[in-house]
């Protein structure tokens, strides 16, 4: 477990007091990064909770799945829990939900498609849990305690997203949610100019706003450009068998590549199980439009010819077991792919996963087939909005307090900056990360508050808290290996057999007979120097024995695998009898 | 070892006939990535080798610190080697001689800079190696048995860079190097265009061209560009400490922050081991010019006021132990970052680099500093020529036959595509990987032939020849640790001590009473189950305890960590006699 520890104490009473007059804004996640989105609003006695999401592991996170907030303070304050929001459907914002939302049930609100990933979600990850539902649209008003909140439409690289107005007792609360201003979306949902400019008219008090492209001069890209890239794929390779790749969740993609493949006359095949999964959620809630005898299963391309197909498939970001990865390696159970194929890779590489990409390209022309990628022009568009659009967005709403979300820290920099040129009071922008407490009325606001924040790491599919530690021991092992070694004594110090190793990813012993012997040796002599003792201070001929395989090893080849002694002492005269002393219990872990 | 081995045979005296006659050449390194260049030209009894760099190793390669070309071509037909070319003093070019040249010791030609490097680099890892130097310079002709070379002027991200034309019995080899023309290179030392335009004139066998950037469209910025972007930030930051972060052999731009230092009356700090170590041989050899007395040694900062100073240092790519990231840690000894200063990174992330590059940069804002990077403008430009440059190489040089060197699969794929637009017969454009060889004559060319090539993991500071298996194992214990299990039998299969546990990576057994106390009696049960035979057959009783354990552990947590037994059988009457069966070793090594 990972973790911020930094909550301060005051008096009860005049915390209590402050409380009540005031509401808080608590970041648990999605501050200072990209990912496992998550904030509370207090006011008084009640919480209101926008999004759950989880994160991606770093390299460093080795053997972890994903890493989700930490959740202690809502778990202490479960009973002021009001109503917990979802504002879109993607990984960053619902995929904490399986683990957290049994832990603080409360009525959870969202839109058609996005309760519909969720629940889609929950049935697989915990099938035991019976949720809470409120389906909500955009433009629906729900009260939920002493919030009132609207919901307001926005566009996303994901259908059906919403921003909030939250309307509390010291003034509103608008949170664009992950948005961008597409002047021509595929599905026609505009963001709702015109309910954001309400509210910044009524006045709001603190401004929650997407920081991801500040980075980015001028305004977002819509997504329909992509249609124009389409068509021209589809007329440059007639003749070709067509495999598009792009995110699962991007449903306005693969309803471009429908209607493309409607347009040219070729039927379409769905691959990779999110991606089959998604069409088939959104087909029936009414988000994607494709005609049933368009359709081909994935068992059945092989009867249609190549100029007459297209492949619509996951693994536009190289993930290792996705569609578009296994047909690369040429593991594809139904699809071989050659140089009658052409491959576009309708998207561009999330940092950190250029490499997997760039091999995943490298490996399709390896094949022959021709590949369309982030070199060519038009074959990606983002979800978030650039800085023009951030300006507008401050501009319409005008709040007093601006706090920047959805970033790494320098996005969270960038954005504040932009805010006070946007004509914030500089005091007034706050560059906040998870765990920090915006304490706020119309006069005043504070940082001093904080809670309990962090990461908590989730290894298999049990909620592990790992341990710093383990994580530590995983990266030695994965640098060096490890060699172990098992001693038995009998209680008078004496080796009752020779000293026993075995390695893992370091050299295998066997295949180095003078390094075995030289250990061997290194033991034994220890053993010996130590006489009576060694049996009555184990700890101590632990010690000795690391110290001097250490010696050893770091002769032979200057590596350092972690050493592991096993030492059993094995009673005395009836060595059949099964009495023995067991070692090692009185050690202590060394790193 | 890694290596692709797919030598064919033939009859000797065919082959031999046919070799008089042929030129040969052969790919060592460098194709199908972008490192550890090398590669040969073999002509009846004699070889050419240019370059011998390193790669630095992928994720996957746990524990590697790099990767060197596979030489055993070479190391077979030592006696034909007239001699090693090093075009340039980056690592991907000369990194891996340290390790190469002593077993195949043959004079090796450089010019002055790119010598001077190898020096450096030689006397540190290799000091008792007596290399047979011979320095060249842009223009000389040398004979190396059945080779002229011509040595050709190039730009590049590093001063003093060849190409070459090599005159061989049937034809000229052209050979790019790592280049561009840049217009208005910063030492004044233009790629000798007309040196490459009159071999094209003269007629070109082959040429093998630098094949980085042809993704890019049009031609690479010129290095002078970045002059501009230090005076604006100079400008704008008249009062703070300016820190800049660049690449520490790209001594251009070490000479343009020189210079902008002088005209902005700031003194000029170097940070970092290998900036100190490349400022100070260029010096020297009269590659960089800079005043003794604008020299602050790094231990007498703090005498210069913030806006009188620039500190030039290394980690532009987030290297761990870099000046830069110390910095962005808060662990350099000697300097402290803070709202005084200015950090510019002055280049853009390697690929791969990405991650570690963002997360100095989120550290340098978080303590405060203004950072500029590479979502700002004219921050870098590259050392590799562009489509267009490449277009204008294949125009002057005009080859028979078209080689892509210097890049990944696609970039050979795309540079071949080049090639073939530009006039090049499309059999005659080859996309090889390393151990491909391309046999030709004025009138044909094929690619039958291959020899053994691929990557040497270097480990630690050993030439290892690391075997898969280990590097499998390294990541099956970095992604769940492993627990070690010590069993002591009687001869008749009785345990004379309880089974003892160790864990590493994986959750401490001493904290999780249950799970230790259901392995015990699993391996207890399967023990008892066995009987008189637990003892006769180790190798059935291990896979039964591996089979058994996995099954706990599964139901435990779902993670899967390595498990290693070790048994050792103790013989029957006198166990304090030390006479003893070692158990383990017919064992098979399952993974």
């Amino acid at each position: 477990m990972v973790h911020d520890s930094r909550s301060r104490r005051k008096t009860p009473a005049r915390k209590k007091q402050e409380k009540e007059n005031k509401l808080r804004y608590i970041p648990l996640g999605g501050l200072g990064e990209i990912g496992k989105n998550m904030y509370a609003l207090e006011y008084g006695n009640s919480i209101l909770i926008v999004d759950c999401g989880l994160m991606f592991p770093d390299d460093e996170m080795l053997g972890i799945d994903f890493v989700i907030p930490d959740i202690s303070y809502l778990e202490e304050n479960q009973e002021k829990i009001v109503g917990i929001i979802v504002t879109h459907g993607h990984e960053d914002h619902i995929g904490a939900l399986p683990f957290v939302l049994p832990k603080i049930p409360a009525p959870l609100y969202g839109t058609k498609l996005t309760l519909g990933m969720v629940n889609n979600k929950l049935t697989e990850w915990a099938p035991n849990f019976a949720p809470d539902y409120r389906e909500i649209k955009a433009g629906d008003r729900v009260e939920m305690g002493p919030f009132k909140v609207r919901f307001i439409a926005v566009c996303h690289s994901i259908p059906d997203g919403v921003g909030l107005a939250v309307e509390t007792p010291v003034g509103t609360v608008v949170h664009t949610g992950d948005f961008k201003l597409d002047p021509t979306p595929i599905d026609g949902r505009l963001t709702d100019y015109a309910a954001f400019a309400e509210e910044g008219r009524k006045g709001v008090l603190l401004l929650l706003s997407d920081s991801t492209n500040v980075e980015r001069e001028g305004f977002t890209e819509s997504e329909l450009v992509l249609s124009g890239t389409l068509d021209r794929i589809f007329r440059q390779y007639r003749t070709k068998r067509m495999v598009i790749a792009s995110f699962a969740s991007n449903l306005h993609r693969v309803q471009q590549v429908i209607d493309a493949a409607g347009r040219f006359n070729r039927k379409i095949a769905f691959v990779g199980r999110s991606m089959i999964k998604n069409v088939e959620l959104s087909r029936e809630l009414g988000y994607l439009h494709v005609d049933e005898k368009n359709i081909v299963p994935i068992e059945d391309i092989g009867k249609v010819s190549p100029g007459s197909l297209v492949v619509m498939t996951t693994g536009s970001q190289g993930e290792p077991f996705s569609g578009l990865v296994l047909m690369s390696k040429g593991e594809h159970r139904l699809l071989t792919l050659g140089d009658k194929d052409v491959v576009a890779l309708f998207a561009t590489p999330i940092p950190g996963n250029e490499k997997m990409v760039s091999g995943t390209i490298n490996r399709l022309f390896a094949l022959g087939c021709e590949v369309v990628y982030e070199k060519d022009r038009d074959i990606h568009v983002s979800g978030h909005a650039a800085r023009d659009e951030l300006r507008l967005m401050l501009n319409m709403v005008q709040p007093k307090y601006f706090v920047p979300v959805h970033g790494e820290y320098r996005h969270l920099v960038r954005h504040a900056q932009l805010a006070r040129e946007m004509g914030v009071a500089a005091r007034n922008a706050y560059v906040l990360v998870n765990g920090d407490v915006l304490t706020m009325d119309p006069n005043k606001a504070t940082t001093k508050d904080h809670v309990q924040a962090g990461g908590i790491m989730v290894d298999g599919l049990a909620l592990g808290e790992l341990q710093g530690s383990i994580l530590k021991e995983r990266k030695e092992l994965a640098e060096d290996g490890a060699v172990v070694v098992s001693l038995i004594l009998s209680p008078e110090g004496d080796l009752l057999a020779p000293p026993q190793f075995e390695s893992r990813g370091f050299i295998h012993l066997e295949d180095a007979a003078k390094l075995r012997e030289e250990l061997t040796r290194s033991v034994e002599k220890i053993v010996d120097s130590m006489g009576g003792k060694a049996a009555a201070d184990l700890p101590l001929l632990e010690t000795k024995i690391k110290a001097r395989m250490r010696d050893s090893l770091r002769r032979y080849g200057r590596s350092k695998p972690a050493i592991l002694p096993i030492i059993t002492v094995v009673g005395g005269a009836s060595a059949g009898g099964g009495t023995a002393v067991q070692a090692g219990q009185g050690r202590k872990r060394r790193s």
